[in-house]
């Protein structure tokens, strides 16, 4: 008999032998129907591999990243045994499960399959697939490996295989088809319902440009083909979202190749929706007791010596500034924070002066490879919405729980409503990745918790995703399209004030080290941007839009009852415009429609009249003739229904 | 009989071999008393030197900025036979005029003197200058004067001649005195009144750090003893009002070793500050058709290539930024004009959209040696309140216009009302030193001379002093201790249109050149701060100070009415603290004062009682006990007859 412990903490006792998928049957025929993988002291496993020892078993089902990890990399096999069998010759290299589906990189020789090909590789796919063949895992010796891929003359596989130990070669059968593997699969190709071939593209072997260029093909697989559909259609609807297209069509940013990649230039009406976001954090700030600071956007060498940026500032990185003056170097600066502490240490502070707040909405730049840049998401320069927080470990719980209300109302106030809170702490089994006083730790993940207990959160504890400086909390968050992101970090840091020896005098009279908490509610203003043009398809809340309302008179003669309309809306505070083109209001209507102005003011004969504007809501709800003030209450309504007091 | 032609355009007709001083009389005996120095044909003479040929002549008084070169420039001379008198043996070098007063550069050998030698230079000084001396330049052959030196052992000198073509060297006599000069001299020592020595430094011959260290002996001189007096008052309060210490004590910025020198860090209230200075402006600006963009802090060597400023990027500059990538380099940017080019040029316009005017607080980098750097006016890294204007050259006027405007409403707001504008234009005589269309040089500058004049500038226009690309106007600003300051530059720029192929389409439909206007009504955030903070002693103007009032509770039990009336103040948006320490309201009112808080509100029980405060104004005023609500409209009417509408 061993013992398999499962993640509730419960313990099994099973016959040595047991295979996870036999654990799960111990448990319910429910679990066992849907387990498709499993890992075991950390180690994925196939569910049918035999525990001959004491330890963890975790069980995965599609519903788990693992599970679909499994689900994607198995669907990959089955996906080149369908290239091999319509391609012959072709030599298959890797083939991983990736966020969303999987890749195979394959050498096709002279033909490369392209978009017309598609329908026929999922349909062989998918025929292979409905066999419902077992995966099954085999160790092979290292001659035999090497001699059955020179058979199939594969020097890429062959490559691989040079490069493993003699013992720990394993291949995994489906069907007919064999191919070099480390483990990790569903049971049975029948449980793939669903395959996509989504696109081709090349990829050089292993990652260098220096060697052949193969084709990657990616694809995705699902359970249901009817999860197949929404993804599709996800995707399709990811596509009208993107707000690279967005924010050109909605005039928000533009690049240039002469500034450089990964350089936005925030135009006009861009510029403004940041400075309204950045003002709405601001105001909310300021009752939150932070101060403004503003600092350079270089620091010398010596600042980050001290705050050991400087050692991790690799050739990947944008290089030091040199001067006229030998010995004097500059960094662009990669975070605000070393800075801040900077600016703490200007002057000598009691107990009775902390917690200290500095806010700056501090750019900063990272060098990134050009093929890794993308729209505002993946940029080299980016303004975050910094502070750091510099308190007395007495003070963590309060300022965690002020830090956490400050980001569930720039959460609420940008329709963010689906999110969850993910607490990041210590691995107890290995102390010595961690610096700073274990009580302290002990003291700052209490605090975190509690923390995100009273404020009600919906959290989950990730023991052993704590940086090695301190504890944090996330909040996940899921978009429209339900695409999770990572936003609004609080981190507690033991790091930087240790480094930069920053102090207090405490009540006692002697001097104490201050702790010092990160947190960005919007992370930075680029990305923070774009995830809200894909969250909202361009339809941003009331209060943050470009132009609320637009005029639109029904001819030329009512233009000066519309100058004057518009006047008395900027008096209200109501950003407008008047579209006075010589055209119908038909045609008005749809070109406001697709600049998503969220409300339409028809003015002619009978508002004129009547002294007041007919509204037709983005989308096509009419709200009638009404005059502007009761249109202008109409506008702050719903401005104060999103934009909560705090 | 030669012609000689005077500032305003008269020609007078004198006998060849009249000096200025007898042309000065024939205007009027007062202008011949007061007549220190003149210009013939461009070039400094003499006022005794024979003129010899037809040309220009420009006689100067004490009153301008030649007149005082010249003063200054004299009393070196007598200053440096001072120095030898006392101290035998030393060695003159190079002794000019400057700003204020003028230097003298010398090789003391053993004996430098320190300031309690001051009083007996100056009186050795005096006693020269009172001896009526008149100053006599005469020609002398290289040979002669390399002689005179060399007998003197003064390799200084020698090494100065040597570098000189025969037949142009002059020597300058007075009294016993001789030195190597190229005249500018006043007619006799006996002009100078008082003379004061300020302070000795070290200075490198030639400014070469490898050369030998010389004393340079700062002094000034005045040919009245009470403008002396009147210029160490200014002094005196000059070093009261320096920027560093009141920025220091009123806690607006610091700066930090490690971050770098001239990096400043603005701390909380300077940074509250800055936005408040930078919201008001932005709010006319909005009001004035600009609009805000952002663009990063760095550009690619290319944009710089375009325009022009990477072949002027040199070894003293900040060193281009490298990358993993060979061939990709950026520059911390100098300037913002290239980026808002390439914003221009993200989109086609039409005559229509013209004027296009991009604002843009945009941080620069520039190289400063460490030595140059002052406190906030002259640092490493500013922030510009930068902006563009696109327009047409028949916009100009008009857009020279507003930014008159927008200029007088930002110096009237902040209590500048002693200023001249300076308009620059071309040399015609010089037409290969500039770039762009005749015509359209001609219409620039008679578009700003016009613009100057119907907005009512006291103006002058400086021949010879526009940049190559174009016409401009300063505003030059006197602040309160009598000290120059250029502000509010607005330039005409016809060289970036250029070099980016900038354009728009006509109402002919064929595609122009749009002309560039650069303008920043406070220059840079930075040194505009440093000269308010120096103009008003910290004192500044109401709606822009830090704190406006601060409660001082007589005693404790008067806390809680002082925190309602904080409440109150805060809710009529009045920036205000309470001093509750438990200290006598004389001390707190003592505190205040050296914090130069405008208002005291005292709160006793009188106060209390009657629901409201005693109101103490800023070095001392009483303005009785009054309701915060009288408070309120005290503090909204001295706001609204500063910051005029716009």
């Amino acid at each position: 008999m061993i013992q398999v412990t499962l993640p509730d903490g419960s313990i099994k006792k099973v016959d040595k032998g047991t295979t996870p998928f036999e654990v799960a049957q111990q448990i319910s025929e429910g679990l066992a129907r849907n387990v498709i993988s499993a890992k075991y002291d950390d180690i994925t496993i196939e569910t049918k591999t035999p525990l001959n020892h004491d330890g963890k078993l975790v069980l995965y089902t599609w519903n788990d990243a693992e599970g679909k990890k499994a689900f994607w990399h198995s669907s990959s096999h089955v996906v080149a045994q369908a290239l091999e069998e319509l391609y012959p010759g072709i030599k298959l290299t890797i083939g991983p499960a990736i966020e969303n589906g999987f890749y195979y990189d394959v050498d096709f020789g002279e033909h490369t399959p392209s978009d017309k090909d598609f329908a026929t590789i999922e349909k062989k796919a998918l025929e292979i697939a409905r066999e419902k063949h077992d995966f099954r895992m085999r160790e092979v010796s290292k001659s035999d490996a090497l001699n059955y891929y020179k058979e199939k003359d594969n020097t890429y596989k062959v490559e691989l295989i040079e490069n493993l130990e003699d013992g720990e070669i394993t291949f995994c059968d489906h069907s007919s088809f064999t191919d070099l593997c480390r483990g990790g699969h569903i049971p049975n190709t029948g449980i793939i319902k669903a395959i996509k071939i989504l696109n081709v593209a090349g990829a050089y072997w292993r990652g260098d440009e220096n060697n052949k260029q193969l084709t990657r093909v990616y694809g995705i697989s699902f359970p249901k083909q009817k999860e197949l559909t929404a993804y599709l259609e996800m995707l399709e609807e990811a596509k009208k979202r993107d707000h690279r297209k967005l924010g050109r069509e909605l005039g928000l940013f533009t690049f240039s190749q002469k500034v450089g990649q990964g350089l936005p230039l925030w135009l006009p009406k861009g510029a403004a929706l940041r400075e309204r976001l950045e003002n709405f954090l601001k105001k909310a700030q300021k009752k939150a007791g932070y101060e403004m600071v503003v600092t350079p956007h270089i620091g010398q060498k010596e600042l980050y010596i001290t705050s050991g940026h400087y050692a991790k500032y690799g050739e990947d990185s944008f290089q030091p500034i040199q001067t006229p003056k030998e010995d004097e170097e500059f960094l662009l600066k990669p975070m605000n924070c070393p800075h801040h502490c900077e600016v703490y240490k200007s002057s000598p502070w009691s107990y009775k002066d902390l917690p200290i707040r500095y806010a700056e909405f501090g750019t900063v730049y990272r060098y990134e490879q050009s093929g890794e840049l993308h729209g505002l998401t993946r940029v080299r320069g980016f303004t975050q919405d910094d502070a750091h927080i510099f308190c007395t470990n007495d003070q963590l719980n309060e300022e965690f729980k002020k830090v956490i209300d400050l980001t569930l109302y720039v959460l609420g106030s940008l329709g963010f409503d689906n999110f969850r809170a993910q607490v990041s702490v210590r691995d107890l089994e290995k102390p010595e990745k961690y610096i700073g006083d274990v009580a302290n730790w002990e003291k700052a993940e209490q605090a975190i918790i509690d923390a995100a207990k009273e404020k009600g959160l919906d959290y989950v504890i990730e023991t052993g995703e704590a940086a090695f400086y301190g504890p944090k909390l996330d909040f996940m968050i899921k978009d429209a399209l339900g695409r999770n992101w990572q936003l609004g970090t609080i981190q507690v840091d033991y790091n930087l004030p240790e480094r930069f020896e920053l102090s207090y005098k405490g009540s006692d009279n002697e001097s104490h080290r201050p702790v010092m908490i990160h947190r960005a509610p919007f992370g930075s203003m680029e990305r923070f941007v774009a995830l809200l043009l894909e969250h909202t398809g361009g339809n941003f809340p009331l209060w943050l839009i470009p132009e609320q309302a637009i005029l639109l008179p029904v001819s030329e003669k009512h233009e000066k009852y519309a100058k004057k309309v518009l006047n008395s809306l900027e008096n209200n505070e109501i950003r407008a415009l008047i579209d006075n083109r010589n055209e119908t209001v038909g045609k008005k209507i749809r070109e406001a429609e697709l600049k998503k102005i969220p409300f339409m003011l028809i003015v002619g004969e009978n508002e004129e009249g009547s002294q007041t504007v007919s509204v037709r809501r983005h989308g096509g709800e009419d709200h009638g003739s009404i005059t502007v003030e009761q249109f202008s209450d109409l506008v702050s309504n719903e401005i104060n229904a999103t934009l909560k007091s705090f």
